[in-house]
C-alpha cells in the first residue's frame, strides 16, 4: 500500500505530520513532499507522474490561502486526491476551503475539514482498505475501540455529574 | 464494481441523477436510495449495513441544509463516503457545506463542491479504478478527451477573436 | 422534573457544565451524557429511547463543527430538543450553528446562541415550568432579581459618570 | 392548549400561515397577531402580558432583518418563545438569524431555521405535548407516517433507477 | 447641549467610556445609563421618555450580540439614535452589526463601526453642532488639528524612509 | 431646512428617489446630485464646500460596491453624513456596507440598512427636527399614524385567523 | 503593445469579451485563449512560455469557483498577471475571489472586482501606458471624458429633481 | 525606476515596511508617505499629482477598515495603483478587501492578499521590469532561487520522513 502526502510549504509541517504518522502506523508506505503548486511547479508535475506509475493509490495534499495545490495535483492524475484546507491566513482557512472544494466537473478533490489532517489520513486508509481486507479489519477494530473509548468517556461524565 | 448513492430527499433527485448516470455509463452497479438521516434513520442504518457486507466500495451521499446524512453514514461504515452539499435553502449551500466538511477526527467525509454531483461520481470512479485497471484506462482516456475538447474550445476562442 | 444533557465530546464539558448547574439549582433531575452522534451512535439511540420512556421532558444537546448530534437526537424523539452550537473549530461556531439550526420540516431543534449553554438551561426551565407552577414562580422571581441587578448596575454606571 | 403566533409585519403572513395551520390541525387554540417590536411596542407588551395570564404555553415569533421581536417578547415572559428568522432583505435572513439566536444569558429564544415556520409549529407542539399525552401520541404517529412516507419515497427512487 | 449614552451591559463600559469622555470634553451634558433592552425594559422606556422631554438631542446606544437596544430605543423616540455594534461574542460583532443596521423603514438607527464608540461621539457632536456654531467651529478646528497631526505623521514617515 | 442627497451613479436613482420624496414631503429643501467619489472628485469637493457654507444641515450619500462616497464626503465636512449601502454587485451590498460603516475615528458616517433610502430620509428628518419643533411634532404624529396603521394591520391579521 | 487574455472556460466568454474589446479599441494586440489550469495544463504552460518570449506585457486571466488559473499563470511568468474572479457558482464569486487574491509571497496576482472584466482591461492599459506616452494621453483624455459624462449625469439628476 | 508607497495610518508601518525594503533592494527609488484618504485629503491629492508628473511608474497603497485610500488614489491618476487590504479591525481585513477590490469600471485597483505587502512590492517590480530588462532578469533569477529554495525545503522534508 502506497500513499503520497504533499504540503505546499514547510510551515504546514506541524499540521501534516499527524496524517503521515497515522498512515505509517497502518503500514502504508508514505512518500512525503513539500511541493508548492506556485513555487515548484515542475518538481510537482514530476512527482505526480511518479505517483501515476509507481502504484501510489492515494495522494493527500494540504495547503492554505489560495490553495491551488490540491486542484493542480488532481488535474495531473486519476488517483484519488484528498485536500486539506489549512488555516494560517487572517481568513482562518475559509479561503483555502473554497479554493479546494469548489472544483469544476471532471477534476474532483476529496476535501476534508479545515486543518483536518487526521481525517485525510483516515479517508486515505478507507480507500486503501478496499483492496486490503486486513486493513479493513483494522479500521473496523479501531471503530470499536473508538466506541469503547466513547463509552468510557460517557461513563466518566456520568459519574462526574452524579 | 458496486457503489451506492443516497439522497436525503426526493427534491434532491435532479442534482443526484447526473452522478448516477456517470456511474452507470462506467458499468458500475449502483444502488440508489432516498434515506434521510433525520426521517428514515433505521432504514438508513439497515442500508449502510447492507453496503458493509455486499461488496459496495464507495457511498455517495447528497444533502442540503443541516446536512447530517453524509456524516451519519460515515459513522456507520469504513467504506469511503463522499458528501455532496446541496444548495436549496436561502443560505445557498454554505450550511450544507459546513455540516458535511467539518467532520471530527476518525470519521471522514470526502466533500466535493456545492451541487457537485458530477465530481462525486468522478471521485467514486477514481476510487473504484484503483482495483480495476480497465476503468483506470478509461479515466485516463477521458482526461485525454477532456484535454482534446479543451483544445477545441481554445481553437474556437482563438478564431472568434482573430 | 427530568431533563437530559448530551454533549458530543468531553472537550465540551466546560461549556456544558453551567447548564447542568443551573438545572440542578432548580431541582431538576438531570442525566448528563457524553454521546457523539458519530462515535457512539448505538449508545446514543439507547439513551434517547430511555428518555422517551422515563418521563424526561427536555433534552439539551451541545456539539461543535459538523454538529449532527442535536438533529440526530431530534429525529429519535418527540421530546423538545435544545441545541447549543459550540465554537472550537477555526470557524468559531458558525459551522455548528448552521448544522444545528437549519433542520428540515418536522424535526425541529430549538437552537440557542453559540456557546449559549446557560440559555439552553433557561429555555429548558421555561419548558419544565409549564407544568410546574412553583418553578414558574421561581423564574418570574429571577426575572425580578435580574431586573434589580440591572437597576443596581445602572445606578453604579450613573454614579461613575457623575 | 393555547399558543400565540406573532409576526412583525403583514408581509410575513405567507411564511407564518403554515405554522398557524399546523397548530390548528392539532387542536391548539391559536392567537395570531401582527405586532412589530419597533412599531407597535405598547400593543405588543399588552399582548404578551395577556399571554402571561391566560394560560398560553408557547409563543412563536417571526421577524426579518434586525429581528428584535423574538428577543423583546422573550424579555417580557417566562413562557418559551420560539423565533423564526425570515429572509426578505438582501442578506437572505442571516441578519435575522443572528439577531434572534445570539441572545444574552437569562433570556433564551428557541431559534429554528431561516423561514422555518413549520418547524416552529412542530417545536411548539412538542412543548405542548409534554402535558398532553394524546398530542404526544399524535406526534409519534406522525413520525411513523413520516417514516412511511420516507419509505415510499425511497421505493419510488429505487424503482426509478432500476 | 444634552446627550444620552446607553450601554446594554456593564461589560461594555470600557468600550463606551471614550465616547462619554469625548462628549464631556466638548461641554456636552451627558447622561450615561446601563439599561438592557432585554433585562431592564421598563427602566429603559422610562429613561427614553425622560430624554424625549428634557431636551436631549441625541442618544448613543451600544450593544453586542443580538443587539436589540439601539432599535428598541429608536422605536421610542424621534431623537436621532446612534448605534455602536460591540464585538465580544465569537461572531466578532457581525451579529451586533446586522442587528443594529438592518432596521425597518421609519425607525432609523445611525450605525457606526464595530466598537466605534469614538465615532459615535463625533457623530453626536456633529448633530449637536448644527444648532451650536461655537461647537461647529471647534469641530472644524479639530479637523485642522487632525490634518496637522496627519501632516506630522507623514513627515515622520518620510524621514524614516529617506 | 436644507439637506443634500448625493448618489454615486445614475443607476442608483431608483433607490435614492424615495429618500428625496420623503424629504420634500416634509418641506425640506433638497439638493440632489450624482457625484461619484471616484469619477467626479473635484465636482464632489466643490459641492460639499457649497453645503458647508449654505446652511445645509445633513447630507445623505448612497453608493454601492467599494462605496467610498460617504466616507469621502464625511472627510470634507463636519455636517452629519448619512450613508446608504446599495446592493447591485454580486456581493448583495455587504461590500458597500463594510466600505461605509467601518470608518476610522474622527470621521463618522451614520450608516443605515442596505438599500435603506427611506430610513436615511427619516434619520435626516430627525436631525433637522432638533431645531424645528414643528417638524418634530410631525415626526411624532407620523409615529402615531404608524402605530395606528400597525394596529389596523394587527386587527386584519386577527380577523383573518379567527 | 501586446497583451494576452486567458479564460478558464468558454462559459466565461461573455464576461471576458468586454475586456478584449477595450484592449483592441486601444490598439493593443490581444491574444485570447481558453485554457483551464485544470483541464489544459500543458497547453497553458506552452502559451505562457510563448508570452514570456514574444513581448507580451500583461496577461489577463478570468476564472470562477476554485479559480486556480490566475495563480498558476502567475507562477509561470514574471509578466504582471491580472485576475478576474467570476461569479457563476452558488457562492457568487467569493470562492473565486479568495482563490485568486490570497496568493503567497513572491507570486502576485493583481485582482480586480468580481466579474470586473472591464477594470482588468483598464489596469492592463495603465500598465502598457507606462512605456507608451500616446496611450497614457488617451487614458487621461478618457478620464476627462468620464468626468464630463459624470458632469452630464449630474446635470440630468439636478434637473430631474428641481 | 520610481515608485510610491502610501499608507493610511502610521499604525500600518510594520505591514508596509517589507514592501519598501523589497523595492529598495531592487534599486527602485521609493517615495513613502502616510496620507489618509479621510484625514489628509489635500496632501494626498498633491502627492498623487506629483507622482503624475515626476515619472513615478506605480503606486502601492495600503489601508484597513473602510479602506478608501486605494480607490481615491486610483481616481486621481492613470498610473497603476496596487491596493493592500490590511487586517486590524475585528473583521480581519474582509472589510478592507471588499472596499479595495470592488471598484467600479474605469478606475481599477490591483488588489493583493490581505496583509500582502510583499506581493504588492513584487507586482510593482513586475510592472517596472516591463521597461527594465535588467530587473526582469533579476526577477527571473529570483524565481530560480525560489525554486531552488523550494527544492531544498522538499529535500529536507523527504529526509525528515524517511
Amino acid at each position: 500500500m502506497k500513499a503520497a502526502v504533499i504540503m505546499g510549504s514547510t510551515s504546514d509541517l506541524e499540521k501534516v505530520e499527524p496524517a503521515v504518522k497515522i498512515l505509517k502506523e497502518h503500514n502504508v508506505e508514505v512518500k512525503v513532499r513539500c511541493l508548492s503548486a506556485h513555487r515548484a511547479h515542475k518538481a510537482l508535475a514530476a512527482f505526480v507522474d511518479e505517483c501515476n506509475s509507481d502504484g501510489t493509490s492515494v495522494i493527500i495534499t494540504a495547503a492554505g490561502m489560495a490553495a491551488a495545490l490540491p486542484g493542480v495535483v488532481a488535474s495531473m492524475t486519476v488517483i484519488p486526491v484528498i485536500g486539506v484546507p489549512l488555516s494560517g491566513s487572517v481568513l482562518d482557512g475559509t479561503d483555502a476551503l473554497y479554493s479546494i472544494v469548489q472544483m469544476p466537473p471532471g477534476i474532483p478533490v476529496a476535501t476534508v475539514a479545515i486543518n483536518g489532517g487526521k481525517n485525510a489520513a483516515h479517508l486515505a486508509l478507507q480507500i486503501l482498505a478496499l483492496s486490503n481486507p486486513e486493513l479493513r479489519d483494522t479500521l473496523w477494530n479501531e471503530r470499536k475501540e473508538m466506541e469503547a473509548a466513547a463509552e468510557k468517556a460517557n461513563s466518566e461524565v456520568i459519574s462526574r455529574f452524579e
